[in-house]
C-alpha cells in the first residue's frame, strides 16, 4: 500500500504539469497512466507534429513538449507508475482515497486528481448480437497477423484510411475481398480511394454502398455479411472473416463506474477549484467540463495551477495560502532548487519599492 | 479614425498572446499601451528575472518570454500603438465601440479587450491637504536629481527598499537626514537595513520612529515635517526636502470610469467568455477577477484563448466555430503560415483510423 498526498491518473502533459504545480505547493504526487510512457495524446498520436498554439512555444512536436515539461517537473522528483490502469477509486470513511491498479499497486491517498484526457482510445465496434462470440476469431477490429487472412474470403468495413490501407495491403493475398462503406465519400487520402477504384475495376475487389445488417454463422465461424444497400435490398456476402474499421473513440473505462457526475462522458468540475461531484476528486484537461470548455493543452495547464490551490486547500483545511511567484518567492525557489542562483544573483530593485 | 475588429488595450504577455487567439480565429487586433514598449510588467518590473512557471518553459527571464511571444504573434501582423493611454471608451448606438488615446488616436472597434495587467503603477502619496502644492518641488516621490539634495537637510519616509538604497545614496551628499519609518521592522534586504544602522550609531544619520502628522511650509517651501511618534509626542524635524518611498500602488486610471463592474479595482467577468458586465468588452490577465481566479500569466493565457472565441461569437453572432488544433487543421495552419510545411511533412496514420 502506497501512502501519499496525491495520485494523478493520467500522465499526458496534462497531468505531468500538474505534478509541477503541486510541487510549488509543496505537495508530492504519484502519477499512474495505463500505456508504458507519459506523455498522453503529445506521445501517442502524434509525437512528430508541430504544436502552435502552446503561450510563449512558437513551434514545438507532442515529444519535445513532453520533453520539456519532463525537464520541468525534475525538481519535484514525481513517481510514475506506468502501464497501470486504475481500475477501482473508493472514498474511505475517513475521507481519503483507495486505489488499485491493472498491475497489482494499492494506494492510500489524501486527493485524487483525474488528468485521464480523452480517455483510453478503444475501436468502435459493431452493435449486433452476433459479434461478440466472433470477435477475435473470425472478426477483427485490428489486425494482429495478416497471415491469417491468406486465401480467404474477406469483408473489411469502413470508410477512413485503416479501411483503405488494409484493404490495398491484403488484396493480393486474400481470396477475394468486399469493401463495404455506407457511402461513396471516402475519408482517406484521396490516392487510396483512386488505388482502390482502380483494383475495383480491374475486378480484383469489389466495393459495396451499405451498412452491415447481419451476420450469418456456420459452425461459430463467420460464413456470411448481410448488407443493406441503399435502394433497401439486402445482399449477402461469403466471408469467412469480417474487419471493421469504423475508427477509435474515447472510452472513459473504469472512470465512468466511480460515481462522478458525467455529462457526455465528461467529469463535471467546478471551474473555481476543479473538483468533481466528489470532495476530494479533481479532474483537469480533457476529461473535464464546465462552461466555455475548450479542450486545449493551455486550458489544461491553467486548470491544473487553480487544482493545485484547491487540492491544497482539502489535504490542509486550515491552512491559507497565499499566491506567490516564482520570480520574487524564496520558498518556490527552494521547492524548484534554484534558491542558489537567485541568492548569486540578486534580483533588481526596481519592483522593491513596495514598502 | 482607425476601424478595426478588436482593441486590446495592454501589450503585456497575456495582450500578445491574446493577439495569436485572435489571430488563429481570423480576427485582426491593435494593441494599445501607454509605455513606449511591448511587455508589461515583464519588461517594467523583472526583464532579467527568471521565470519558472511558464509551461513547458523551465526557466526563461521576462524579457525572453516576451521575445518568444513577439516571435509567436508575428504571422499575425499585429499593429502595436505603444505610448497611448485609452482616455476614454464609449458604446456607440450601433453596438460599436470609440476609443480615444493620450497621443490623439481614435478607433472604432468591434469588440474591446481590455488586458490592463494591475493597471498603470503610480507611487502611493503622501496624503495630506499641504502635500499637493510641495510636490515634485520639495516633496518627492522618486529622484530624478540626486544633486538637489547636496548640503540640505531631508527627511526620507518609508521602509521598503527604496527608502534604504536613496538613504545610504545620499547620507554622504546632504547636511543631515533623518528616516522615518512607522515601525522598527524594515521591508529591505537586510544588509542595507544594517548598513542604515551603523550610519545612525556613527551618529550620520537618524532614525525617526514614527507617522508623518504635518508639514510646515515657509515661502511654499517645505520647512518642517511633523512626526508623531509612538508614544504620541509629536517631533518636528527641520528639512527642506522630503522623499516619500511608500511603494508603488497600480491604479486602474480611467478603466474605472467606463461604468463596467469592478470588484475590489478588478474588472468582473464570466469565467466562460471572460465578457465584463458590457457586451462586447472583455477583460484578461491580471486585471479581471472571477471565482477561483489567480493572478498567473498563465492562467491570463488561458483567458485570452475563451475570451477570443468569445469575442469571435460577439462579432459574428450566427457563426459556429468549432475548436480546432494547430497540429492538424488547414485552416489555422495557413493562418500560421506554415501551410507549406505541413504538406511538406503528411501527419502519421495513426490518428487518421476514424473514419
Amino acid at each position: 500500500m502506497i501512502n501519499c498526498n496525491t495520485v494523478i491518473i493520467g500522465a499526458g502533459p496534462v497531468g505531468m504539469f500538474q505534478i509541477f504545480e503541486l510541487g510549488l505547493l509543496g505537495l508530492d504526487a504519484h502519477v499512474i497512466d495505463s500505456v508504458p510512457h507519459a506523455g498522453g495524446q503529445c506521445t501517442e498520436l502524434y509525437p512528430d507534429k508541430p504544436i502552435y498554439d502552446i503561450p510563449a512555444v512558437p513551434v514545438c512536436s507532442g515529444r519535445e513538449l513532453i520533453e520539456r515539461l519532463q525537464q520541468q517537473i525534475r525538481p519535484f522528483a514525481p513517481q510514475f507508475h506506468l502501464g497501470n490502469t486504475v481500475t477501482s477509486l473508493e472514498r474511505m470513511a475517513n475521507g481519503r482515497f483507495r486505489l488499485h491498479t491493472s498491475a497489482g499497486l494499492a494506494f492510500d491517498a489524501g486527493v485524487v486528481i483525474i488528468a485521464g484526457g480523452l480517455g483510453a482510445f478503444a475501436p468502435r465496434a459493431l452493435d449486433l448480437p452476433e459479434a461478440a462470440s466472433l470477435a477475435g476469431r473470425t472478426l477483427h477490429y485490428k489486425v494482429s497477423q495478416p497471415a491469417l487472412f491468406d486465401d480467404q474470403d474477406i469483408v473489411i468495413a469502413g470508410g477512413g484510411d485503416a479501411a483503405l490501407d488494409w484493404a490495398l495491403a491484403l488484396v493480393d493475398r486474400v481470396r477475394s475481398l468486399v469493401l463495404v462503406h455506407r457511402s461513396s465519400s471516402f475519408r482517406a487520402a484521396p490516392a487510396s480511394v483512386a488505388r482502390m477504384q482502380a483494383l475495383c475495376d480491374e475486378g480484383r475487389m469489389q466495393l459495396c454502398e451499405g451498412d452491415i445488417a447481419g451476420l450469418e454463422t456456420a459452425d461459430e465461424a463467420l460464413a456470411q455479411v448481410r448488407v443493406r444497400t441503399r435502394s433497401g435490398m439486402v445482399q449477402r456476402i461469403e466471408a469467412s472473416h469480417l474487419l471493421v474499421f469504423w475508427g477509435l473513440h474515447p472510452a472513459l473505462g473504469p472512470i465512468a463506474e466511480w460515481g462522478l457526475a458525467l455529462e457526455r462522458q465528461q467529469l463535471v468540475v467546478d471551474p473555481s477549484t476543479f473538483q468533481t461531484s466528489t470532495p476530494g476528486v479533481f479532474a483537469v484537461g480533457d476529461i473535464n467540463t464546465y462552461p466555455g470548455k475548450k479542450k486545449l493543452i493551455l486550458s489544461g495547464f491553467h486548470e491544473a495551477a487553480l487544482c493545485a490551490f484547491a487540492a491544497h486547500a482539502h489535504l490542509h483545511p486550515g491552512d491559507k495560502v497565499n499566491l506567490q511567484y516564482t520570480t520574487t518567492s524564496p520558498a518556490l525557489q527552494r521547492r524548484l532548487g534554484v534558491r542558489g542562483d537567485a541568492v548569486a544573483q540578486p534580483p533588481p530593485r526596481v519592483a522593491a519599492g513596495a514598502a
